[in-house]
Parts: C-alpha cells; sequence; structure tokens
C-alpha cells in the first residue's frame, strides 16, 4: 500500500557532483551538487541547481561557464567536503589537494583527479525558488583514457561513480548489471 | 591523462523513471526517461526532458500535470519496454500488464507495482533543443510502507531503483555504501 511521505524534494538516484567555476579574482571553486541531470540531447546540455547564496552561483553569473566533475569512489570524501563549505571562506581545492585545471574551452576550471569531467556554457538560467536552474551546454567531455572501454565509451565499471541518497543521506557506489537498455524490454512483448 | 571524448548528453549516474501523463482522452501513457533531476529544493521541484516528438510531450502541454515513477530493479523490463514504444501506438500500461492510478493531487496516473511515485504540476517549460524542459512542483510522494525504514524514510536498499549508464547502454542496481553525506567530508579538514 503506497502512503503520502510529503511534498520534497527527492528522488532516487541522485547524482553527486561537483562544480568548477573561477570567482572575480580567478580563484578556483568547487561545490558539491545533487540537484541536476542531462536535459537536452542537441545540443547536448546538463542542468544544474544552486541556491542563490553560494558562491558558485555568483560564478556561473559572472563568467556564464562551468564544469562538471564527475569523482569515482576514491574521491567521495573531497566531493563531500566541496558540499560542506563555501568558496566564500576558503580555496577548497587547497583543503582538499585537488588540482584545479583551466578548461580550454570555456572559463572555468576543472578536476585533475576526477575521471570524467564536463566542460559547459551557461545557455539559460531560470530562478524556480530557492534554487536557480542553470542550462548548460556540454561543449566537450573530457574522460581518463583508463577509464574508457574498447570503444572508447567510458566505462561506468571503471569509472565508478558516486550516488547520493537524498533523506536517507548516504553515498553508494554502482551495482550490478541488470540488463541491456533498448533491448531488455522486448521480452515484454 | 585526459582525451576529449566529443560534446554528447552524457553523464554517470543518469536516472531510469518511467513518466506518467494522460492523453487528450484519458488514456493513460508510460514513457521512460532519463534526462533529469531534483531542480529545487523549496518549492520541492524535478525537471524532465522530453523531445517534441513524444506522445508524454503533448499531454503534459495539455494536462499540465505528471508524475515520475521509481521502479525498483524487478520492473526494469517494464521500464525499459516504455521507453521502446509511443503511447500514440499502443496503450503501454496494457502490453507490460502496470496498474495506472489516477493522482488525487494532479491529472496523471501513477504506476501502483513502482515503490515510489512524485505527483507533479507543471510550473515552468523551456524549450532547450531537441528537447523540451519541464519543471514539475512536487505536490506529494507516495511510497510502499515496505520501502520505509524506522524513520519513515524510503531505504534505497529497499527500494533498489535502477541506474541508466549513457553511451554504455546498461541498466545498474545501486551499490555499496561509500559513506555518509555531510559527514565523511570532515575527515579532509
Amino acid at each position: 500500500m503506497k502512503i503520502s511521505i510529503g511534498a520534497k524534494p527527492f528522488v532516487y538516484p541522485a547524482p553527486a557532483w561537483v562544480i568548477g567555476t573561477y570567482d572575480a579574482f580567478g580563484t578556483p571553486n568547487a561545490a558539491t551538487i545533487a540537484w541536476g541531470g542531462i536535459s537536452c540531447s542537441s545540443p547536448p546540455c546538463v542542468s544544474i541547481s544552486l541556491r542563490k547564496a553560494t558562491y558558485s552561483y555568483t560564478n556561473i553569473m559572472e563568467k556564464e561557464a562551468f564544469t562538471v566533475n564527475i569523482p569515482s569512489e576514491e574521491y567521495v570524501k573531497h566531493m563531500d567536503y566541496c558540499g560542506m563549505t563555501s568558496g566564500k571562506d576558503e580555496n577548497k581545492f587547497e583543503t582538499t589537494g585537488l588540482t584545479p585545471v583551466k578548461s580550454d574551452l570555456v572559463y572555468a576550471p576543472y578536476i585533475q583527479e576526477f575521471p570524467i569531467i564536463l566542460e559547459c556554457k551557461l545557455i539559460h538560467s531560470f530562478e524556480i525558488g530557492l534554487h536557480t536552474q542553470f542550462i548548460g551546454e556540454i561543449m566537450d567531455i573530457r574522460a581518463e583514457e583508463s577509464v574508457l572501454n574498447e570503444k572508447g565509451v567510458p566505462d561506468i565499471e571503471k569509472v565508478r561513480p558516486v550516488i547520493f541518497g537524498p533523506e536517507i543521506r548516504n553515498y553508494y557506489g554502482v551495482g550490478k548489471v541488470l540488463g541491456k537498455a533498448f533491448s531488455i524490454g522486448k521480452e515484454m512483448k
């Protein structure tokens, strides 16, 4: 039986990504988010949401660029830390030891140690309420060669991305393969 | 070393959800999506993206409502099927045997068999390119009592949601706990 658990910002799965931006002084910032997802296939776009009070909000509004950095499991603590403090108070790259690399395509830093990064140009923002949603066009994706499979596709089992569980407030790894997309459904016919 | 893999709609993890809508005749439709995520905490909102050519696009534009249905692993084939055909051609509830239940809060059906469903009222749409993004305010969430933990929070290990891997085109389960959010990062200090 289904029971109401109330209106809240909740879904499974949610991602755990770190957003890279530069501030007005060119200082890199790294901010962890879970509110976001791909929003268009052509042009390829990703949407992320931030509160107005955050340092990243101001940086994206000013620079119209950001990176989405996908951590591997081994960087889960670094990633969590980047969601606990503000770039207004400290340079989180210095605290965590993560390495900012300036993107060649957009005015934003990416995180050297993370296996996959998306370089995004802001194309639209919309103030929803507490959060403002930013739509970024993905100008390019850079991946560590070591996480690519023989077809040049990032192998999720090598990337080992992190899943966030809202409400239950835990991070999880990716589990076992359940089946091939656009294929296993054929058995329903 | 990082190498460019091109500009494409790619992130890890992506969700695998089924969108519930009614058409002009009151026929329920179920459409699988992977482009979406929570977009605001207050009011709680979820964003999903659909192509203009889809049946769900027209239904949401007309009814200004939809549900987000989170499948458990056991319904991965049903979920995959709902992404392979169009509601223009068939009633996917009939083909899959899934049960549509009319939401009391919004004019959209939810899927009885799935453990968690979000009832959403359309508050904004934005045409990005191939996809249009819909922002839905989450009016309520309904969960099977059997997936709640002792605090009334959906336990992700009981829900067993599905993760979609774009490009690698597989579905995955949720894996092991990596740590407590807003907590394990403290070790970085």
